[in-house]
């Protein structure tokens, strides 16, 4: 497998020296792998903290900015950042009014983001914390007691993003990132694997004429494989598949979300699929977001997020931000 | 090869459906493949048209909005749109201040543009036309006589779309869409090939082990066949490609630009080798973009554009702009 790198073991230093070029409104320490917004501490804001491993950019790196995460600490391809990483951030961002710290759900990350928790209450830091677990394909997976983090960890930063930029106290950021977790359900397929730099091959076999259904963002099985199947019935099963778990009285926040090597083209093709589905089962739709923002590598795929929204969170979900990745009202 | 879509036939029309829905910003005529901007016309300023093949989103329907694109065109993938698209498009978006073509040079786009700029004009409409060829890679090619137009179309139609929105007059803003495509230049490479949903299989074999150096954004050979190189031998290649025709007298503007597949972690490496050569070579650089832009579908690979910016350029492409694809400052 080809890729764009030198080494597999300099790929992670490689992206965060191009980020820092790329973005001046940044603090990318390159050797202690942390990037933070440039004005942090942001006097009496909470600060947001996330991060994960590498290989679903822009997640968490490209949210960093105002309105969104105050620091992201990513960790090698697939694998979770140390808690030292997650100190350095939380120290980095906290004026006084404290830190949350957003989790996906994956072993790894939890018991990390829960060292670090204890290491900066130590340093008189007050942490919360919020983990997100909105997959509905699986519960237990290859790096995961109970459900994955995936596609809600979008929503779960932005609005908790845009409580902290108004200047919420901790407890509300937290209750704020807490609903929208349990509002948020997820499901994904793959089309074909995705390959990490470090194995050079692909992370699993996917053979032609099939899909996988349910897939997490590290190719991660699914609940099922298939015959190939066309968009529309992709988000009658998806979109099925969150509704069985996800009551939908309030209207929706919908990402149509790609894995990173399935086209734009036909990323909106998916998404007039799930409008059709949304529409049939009498889901309002409040907004729409669609594109490559919770990645893994080079898999080709989609996933769907749909999270419940009442007048507070959207207004949060509209209010401005300006991150690498996601970019409104300023 | 798998697809994310219904069947090849409805690809596009499934497309912008997807892109009505995810954006109520836009005006999308669905059946005549006309995407507006919602408030157009604007009284008193220049409209700005664009399109081409689809196949490259977000160029050019994800770069339609304030301070970019008034209306865009798209074709079948990979296909010219026909002249009637780009008629209705210049009637929906003429204020009376006339309408810019932004048209990248390949023989259908060309012809088409120049016979829709007959009609619009026989309908009262004052037209005036640029063509982007930044491509070093090749003279001549596949669907071109000359270079190949690009990755400077996102400078074109931002910079451009930038005096438009300032209320230029029709001349000049012709004149610095002219100026900022005679001061860039872009060279691309393909670690793998794209596959049309109509042809079902790879446009091009690409075997393993090799990359294609110049490749053209629909596949289209380039330069040379090597043995695969490094992202920094890649850079060093690219950048020098470039420089041989591109006097660095000022700073320039970069974009480090995916092909489609290539992990965003990917580009931001890539993008610290382009930074590294810029610098060894005495090139100061004022701004720098990275991301999927002008892409070639689930091609694998990236491309480099340099323009060169004076203060006024760098000034309108500072400016706010606010499309599906590109969006800051408002």
């Amino acid at each position: 497998m080809k890729m764009l790198i030198n080494v597999a073991e300099t790929v992670i230093a490689d992206a965060l020296r191009g980020m820092a070029a790329a973005h001046p409104e940044l603090t990318v320490d390159v050797e202690n792998r942390v990037i933070v917004r440039r004005d942090a501490p942001v006097a009496g804001k909470v600060g947001l903290v996330s991060g994960g491993g590498s290989g679903h950019e822009p997640l968490h790196g490209g949210f960093v900015g105002p309105g969104m995460l105050s620091a992201a600490c990513p960790g090698e391809v697939f694998t979770s950042p140390v808690p030292d990483q997650m100190v350095r951030a939380a120290a980095a961002v906290d004026s006084g009014a404290g830190v949350l710290f957003i989790v996906k759900n994956y072993t790894g990350d939890v018991l990390n983001f829960d060292m670090a928790q204890e290491l900066a209450e130590d340093e008189g830091i007050r942490v919360a914390k919020v983990l997100v677990n909105d997959d509905v394909a699986v519960t237990d997976s290859l790096y995961t007691a109970g459900r994955r983090g995936t596609g809600a960890t979008l929503f779960v930063e932005k609005i908790a993003g845009a409580a902290a930029e108004e200047g919420r106290p901790l407890e509300r950021v937290e209750a704020l990132a807490r609903q929208v977790n349990e509002s948020s359900r997820s499901f994904g397929v793959a089309l074909a694997p995705c390959t990490t730099p470090a194995k050079g091959s692909p992370t699993f076999e996917l053979p032609p004429g099939e899909l996988e259904l349910g897939v997490g963002i590290h190719g991660e099985p699914g609940r099922e494989r298939r015959a190939m199947m066309t968009s529309r019935e992709i988000a009658d099963f998806s979109v099925d598949a969150i509704l069985e778990d996800l009551d939908p009285r309030d209207p929706v926040l919908v990402l149509v979300n790609g894995m990173g090597a399935t086209p734009l083209l036909e990323l909106y093709g998916f998404n007039a699929e799930v409008q059709r589905v949304l529409g049939e089962r009498g889901v309002p739709v409040a907004r729409t977001l669609v594109g490559n923002y919770v990645t893994s590598l080079d898999m080709a795929g989609a996933s769907v997020t749909l999270c419940r929204v009442d007048e507070e969170l959207l207004r949060l979900w509209d209010a401005p931000v300006s991150t690498a990745g996601l970019r409104w009202g300023m």
